[in-house]
């Protein structure tokens, strides 16, 4: 068969610094997918697209040759709006556990399909998969039911959305093409675009448990993805948060889940509520079910959101009154001097959790549910010298030695006088005119 | 085994604009070597350097590793000192036919390691594959002989020699990433430097014809190139050659040995016989038997450099008295208006000639011996319309339509007060000194 572009022409082009047009691109996609494009005329490709950019029209090309090498859904039949939240990864970050069901008890259907975790961030599945009996896995059918019934399910997604980004996502995994806006951004929106959500909120990580590890970066992977929602016609709204620390007072899986249940009880740590409750309006707000934030945070104090919480878990097998897999071993690490907690290095602690067993360093990996970190003070906490500042829990005792080097140097304590109450887990917020107003990524 | 290095954090590293260390550059050439670092992550490496270019210290470390990578040659046990040309490419570029024995009539023994052309630029072995009986290939002790008794040698490289360098030229030809001047310097010197000469002189084109378009990247190549000579002890200078229009009057193998063979009989064209005395000078001085030009010219009026050009055919299985194939089919391609030649671009005609059957478009395809471009006017001749410019030669006539409109707009007849002498084809020289004064390949 003749192909209609020659390759090596399109990586030149992008080697120089020409836009990539529509045919170029739907064509390169579609060519990497069936394999007539090799895996090393992609990664010199994609290398290209890292150095050079992309502007908008390319990215969003891009974006749709991916959903278009795959399936699409549709909640069209479903009687209530959708409304789906994606966040780019940080280390204690279990928002979606409490957040679906929240968006839910206000009649928004929330699909929200997730992955698992890879490195030191952790996954929303292999959280809730310590649930004793919980499945993630769902056919497209019982998904759709569970929608109309529950109204939130939170299960893994099928092999056919966007398989053109899986295979692309593997190769620059292995090629150090990770970390391009244009790619990112498109590999995040296709899947999102492909699910079929008619409201999208974007929790774009910024720190040191970030991908991204500054605010410019996130504002710009942020306006991206708003930009490439808002042309596809998902309402799409990006909230900027901070991800310098852990989220909350757990990293780990069934430490997590049991913090979510705290936050569902109408309890649990500020940062994780008011970042629920942000994420929630802005979710109903796209879904056209505009709720105060007031009345949002009563569905979490009054037991609504609990209720839809246990019929989710339910619904998927799982027994919402079992007890969580808890460590066997665990050792506590004690602050060093009288003072006010500074700083506790979020991507410290996430590699800590990491090794403890709650995450994996390949993907055929299994993770321990019971591993992981807990936080007894978080930044601005007044803390005395010898008093616990985390426990770590692990199955493996042998885990210990290498989480408590993770750990070395992770957090600074200062003078009493230095103490300020933290800033709010929200930095900023990009909707779509804030996101028009950016140029595209530019390297 | 485990690895030294992490290839993904060596590809970070020049991605993110970081210098390669000695020992991630020996590592990464040895393991791609080796097939532990696969082609998708080389080229993507490959594709950094493009853009983000390497300093001296990294192309002279990156040489080194491809020379290591296989065998060197030594010529120490010959009586004469050795002297190499090398050129990037041009088109009608048929020196090194008269260069070799000329430079040997002096004493000095030239090993021409050559190779075969592909795309629009000829080959010096297809050329000389034009003379009945003549064999390219020989053995290192075969070579060794012709030199210590004839004193010049064409032949092909072995496959032994930098193999790091064969395996990488074959994914850079995929994969865009051949316009890169660290890789291309280093892929070029790597392969010269092991052959073990003494003295090397290159023949760095500029212009259409040339890969180099431009004589800014043509002085930074060959800065980078006497740089990489100069470091391994091997005399090296190198010269800008104009390649806007081809070298001489014939492009195509058998008609390109006529002319060589003109300009050992002490005649042909202007332009061939300056560079080609050019190159000798140089070479000459290079290995230690400096002569002055003219009696570089004197060798080849007076017989001395086709004396040596006989016994070198006869040595390879050549018969020096053979009739040269003439191809089957010919036409005439003719000027349309009175006035001077102003141009005639290289390119077009290297194009033309390759479609005639000169060239090959895969390395497995042969080529035709008789097939090329005849030039019966240079830029700055005073023409008349309807006078013959070119006449194209092929054996397969069905080939005339694709040659004539590779051919359209590849000249310029100006008014006859344009006529002004045709340049020297000699643009400038780059030794040691300038070179050290150069800063290195930045994209």
């Amino acid at each position: 068969m003749s192909e209609q572009h020659d390759v090596v022409d399109v990586i030149r082009a992008k080697r120089d610094r020409a836009g990539l047009s529509d045919e170029q691109i739907d064509w390169v996609v579609d060519a990497y997918t069936r394999g007539v494009v090799a895996d090393e005329q992609m990664s010199a490709l994609a290398m290209a697209i890292l150095l050079n950019g992309m502007d908008r029209r390319e990215i969003s090309r891009w974006t749709a040759a991916m959903i278009a090498s795959g399936e699409r859904m549709d909640f069209a039949s479903l009687a209530r709006p959708t409304a789906d939240k994606h966040s780019t990864g940080g280390v204690g970050d279990k928002i979606t556990l409490p957040l679906a069901p929240l968006v839910a008890a206000f009649g928004v259907a929330v699909p929200q399909l997730s992955g698992r975790g890879l490195g030191h961030t952790g996954g929303t599945l292999d959280k809730l998969e310590a649930i004793p009996g919980w499945r993630a896995d769902l056919t497209g059918e019982a998904m759709m039911r569970q929608l109309d019934e529950v109204g939130a399910v939170i299960c893994a997604a099928g092999a056919g959305l966007a398989p053109a980004d899986k295979k692309l996502y593997a190769l620059r995994d292995v090629t150090g093409t990770v970390e391009a806006i244009p790619l990112i951004a498109s590999s995040i929106m296709s899947k999102k675009i492909a699910e079929g959500t008619g409201a999208l909120v974007l929790d774009v990580k910024v720190g040191s448990g970030a991908f991204m590890k500054t605010e410019q970066q996130a504002r710009e992977l942020a306006e991206t993805m708003v930009s490439l929602g808002t042309d596809a016609g998902v309402s799409t709204v990006a909230l900027l948060t901070d991800m310098s620390t852990p989220l909350g007072r757990t990293a780990g899986n069934a430490l997590e889940v049991r913090e979510s249940l705290e936050v569902l009880a109408g309890g649990g740590p500020t940062d994780v509520v008011d970042l629920t409750v942000a994420l929630a309006v802005e979710m109903l707000a796209g879904a056209g079910r505009p709720q105060d934030e007031g009345e949002v945070r009563a569905a979490l104090s009054d037991g609504r959101a609990m209720d839809v919480w246990r019929r989710m878990i339910a619904a998927q097998g799982g027994d919402p009154d079992a007890e969580l897999p808890i460590a066997r071993e665990r050792e506590t690490v004690t602050v060093e001097a009288d003072g006010v907690l500074t700083s506790l290095d979020a991507l410290a602690v996430g590699v800590a959790a990491w090794r403890l067993g709650a995450g994996r360093a390949r993907k055929e990996d299994p993770v321990q549910a019971g591993a992981g970190v807990e936080i007894h003070a978080k930044p601005g906490d007044p803390v005395r010298a010898g008093q616990p500042l985390l426990t770590l829990h692990t199955d493996e005792p042998g885990r210990f030695e290498r989480a408590r080097a993770a750990l070395e140097g992770a957090w600074t304590v200062g003078p009493e006088q230095s103490g300020r109450p933290a800033g709010s887990v929200v930095l900023d917020r990009v909707d779509a005119d804030a996101a028009a107003s950016g140029e595209g990524s530019r390297a």
